[in-house]
């Protein structure tokens, strides 16, 4: 029993599609963010459902880790293989095998990513809406629990997955949900899958919530002094019941960052980025309503764009920030935070978050999804330079408990991966133990991806 | 190790909030649906939390089986305890904790109402939409995933229910979820127990996700000459993005049977009945283009609800129509069906159903939530007829299996209850041991409703 036979055995039937070459060993040991390389002892490509079950039977019998890949977009190094074994890479399951347009679904492998999705899905009329910035792979998406701009209107990817293929530790193969909008026919098992970062099973079919592409959209841009006019505008629009889209936050370090990387030429001072969605003349008035109660909180610079093109560009900017804010200092590598809190603490929490990083030797542009009360600052350290990560991390530390303070979580939408662990007894008290417990329960031997998410010796 | 041991033990520290006494187990043995009954040996009516793990902790020692009930709406048996043991009743467990304006959540007790906890949000200017039509408890709710006439618009008790707290079987008190609108932190345990049908745990404490009041509201009843024309309106007004806050079926046996009980004065024909929530304008707008639509698809003898008055009778009637079926049939019991399939399959789910009731002896008006491709068949049977029964539970049976043949579930609102497991394995195949699995790892023992939802012989 041993890592060397399973990959004999897995070899035996996926032939050239198991590789131990060292260049895919290497990229497949890769994190977008700031962990070390950990490459597999081999990577699988699997082309149906029957070949995974066939690759975790073996694994399971030769106590070999298995670890799900799909777009390598993590940032918390969900998919690198800890305990070495196999990387099973959905990309050759990437197809979209129904598109259900009266019942606004999609099923879809595990492999395909959103912006495949939804050129698929262009002449329907039809979308997916939930975007977490990142071409992402819908399986991983759903394995995070991926959300990002549009949650605020649409939900994440729990409220997004209407179910699931899976296979089990077991190699067994079940099916959860259904085509139905609702059920209460027992436990929520799509639920259970979604957000376990593959340490529960290996999603290899999706049924995925679409939505009707809007007739009209309205986006604008808009200056404000600082965190406490934007949140407040923010609650009183939702407390209204006007449905914002999209509705983000860059902070003054942000928007400098966004202003040189993507020629943004906004001015140098804190923006909501705001999206509607409805018919032409809803929009119209939501947008008349918005611009009304942001002025009355201190909004002002409004720039509206209602032709595609500046849509584009504007949430163009809005996906590259990242990137933009990783230029801010060439050859740096970021660790990104992700704390999600109420949104009646954000401004406490920005403000405090803040004057933290201000307090440090770090850079750490702040921007987030203000309508969830979920925002990221992206610390970035010289690669080499453990000091710098030590701060960096330090940093994360305070603002993880300082979220949990607040009566909010340590991530909200990036996950636990390798990042996190450390912090979910305190967010979790006993309820971690109860998550070891179901991981016993589904995967007594610890080879879905061991070394993530619950406590540790649990296996 | 004993029932009346465990009994001695919890009249020690509940004093004569423990009753034995024959009305009180009758009260507590009774089910709002065709079930017989089923009193348990006693009931309790615990004040707080830590009392619920004490009882819990109690019990498991003694292998005692303990069943939470809420309003004993359920029309499934949830809380009948079929072997015995303690029912705890919620009834003192009643009180809105905390109502959180800015975030838009309540933290409420699990004996609390839905009622009630409008009626002390009414001055917030938020509510709580999940609208089951029964008064049903919050805790209640979430145990079997409850939903109803608003879930097309706000979701179900899966989307309503941001964190719990829960007793577990071995007496740990766990907090799941948080007060922020979203987490990637780890297992979605909240999720978990909405709809565990206190197979799990017991839930002492609920955040609920609140919404705005709407600033309009705008009702209407539309008669169409059948199925396939009304979910044809409904399927169109979906895709163009009209948001309907609720959208309901009556067959024309409901709407005769609603216009003996309520006075209803509907032409007897099937009928759509329709709200709106929004903006004045908005609301105007959605109105007049769902009338459009719904015009196309054979809609006429439009009625409009603008005022406060005519919506409550209008909504009233609705939420009566159970009760004015079963007064269709003096002094017959019901057995109330609840399948959900896609919502393009609804027309020929419910024609065939319709069609096989007429060819049965017994009456069975439909009405449902059209929004969801959810339905419900009242059949309606003599108390102590069992050949009735029996057709009855045919007719069930058979919806139930069209539903999965059509790719839908066996209860979309409902529950499992006593009357389901016997379909679960049809809807769930493996998926249906990964739920005994799951409960055997909570709950070892088998002490939290046994007999329910899960595998039978799983403890």
């Amino acid at each position: 029993m041993s890592i060397p036979d399973a990959l004999d055995g897995l070899s035996s039937f996926l032939g050239n599609r198991l590789s131990r070459s060292k260049g895919d060993l290497a990229a497949h040991g890769q994190s977008e963010s700031h962990f070390p390389p950990c490459p597999p002892d081999a990577v699988a490509w699997p082309e149906t459902t029957e070949e995974v079950a066939r690759i975790v039977s073996l694994c399971a019998a030769q106590g070999c880790p298995v670890v799900g890949w799909g777009a390598g977009t993590s940032l918390e190094g969900h998919a690198q293989a800890v305990r070495g074994g196999v990387v099973v890479d959905f990309a050759r399951m990437d197809k979209v095998l129904q598109i259900n347009a009266e019942d606004m679904n999609a099923v879809v492998q595990p492999g395909l990513t959103r912006e495949a999705l939804n050129t698929e899905l262009r002449a329907t009329g039809l979308f997916f809406p939930i975007d977490p910035g990142a071409n992402a792979s819908l399986g991983g998406m759903a394995s995070t629990r991926a959300s990002g701009t549009t949650a605020v209107r649409y939900g994440t990817m729990r409220e997004g997955v209407m179910g699931l293929q899976v296979v089990l530790a077991d190699g067994r193969v079940i099916r959860t949900g259904s085509r139905a909008r609702k059920s209460s026919a027992g436990y929520d098992l799509t639920a259970l899958f979604v957000g376990a970062e593959g340490t529960l099973g290996l999603i290899t079919e999706l049924t995925l919530r679409l939505h009707g592409q809007p007739e009209a959209v309205s986006a604008a841009v808009c200056a404000f002094g600082g965190m406490d006019g934007a949140v407040a505008a923010v609650i009183e629009t939702i407390q209204t019941g006007i449905p914002m889209a999209r509705i983000e936050f860059l902070d003054t370090a942000t928007v400098r960052a966004v202003n040189a990387y993507s020629n943004a030429g906004l001015p140098e001072q804190a923006h909501l980025l705001i999206e509607f969605h409805g018919s032409p003349a809803a929009v119209a008035e939501q947008a008349a309503r918005f611009g009304e109660i942001a002025g009355e909180h201190g909004g002002a610079h409004f720039r509206w764009s209602d032709r595609e093109e500046d849509r584009r560009a504007l949430w163009d900017m809005r996906h590259k920030a990242y990137y933009a804010c990783l230029a801010l200092r060439p050859g740096a590598r970021a660790l990104v935070t992700d704390i999600c809190v109420p949104i009646s603490a954000l401004a406490q929490a920005v403000n405090e978050t803040a004057a933290d990083i201000a307090a440090s030797p770090l850079m750490g542009p702040i921007l987030g999804h203000v309508g969830d009360g979920n925002f990221h600052a992206v610390l970035l350290v010289a690669p080499d330079d453990a000091g710098e990560l030590a701060e960096a991390k330090a940093l994360a530390q305070r603002m993880a408990e300082r979220a949990l303070r607040l009566g909010g979580t340590i991530t909200g939408e990036h996950g636990v991966g390798m990042g996190k662990t450390g912090l979910m007894r305190a967010e979790h008290g006993d309820g971690w133990d109860v998550m070891g417990e179901l991981k016993r329960a589904l995967d007594p031997t610890d080879i879905l991806n061991p070394g993530k998410l619950v406590p540790p010796g649990n296996g």
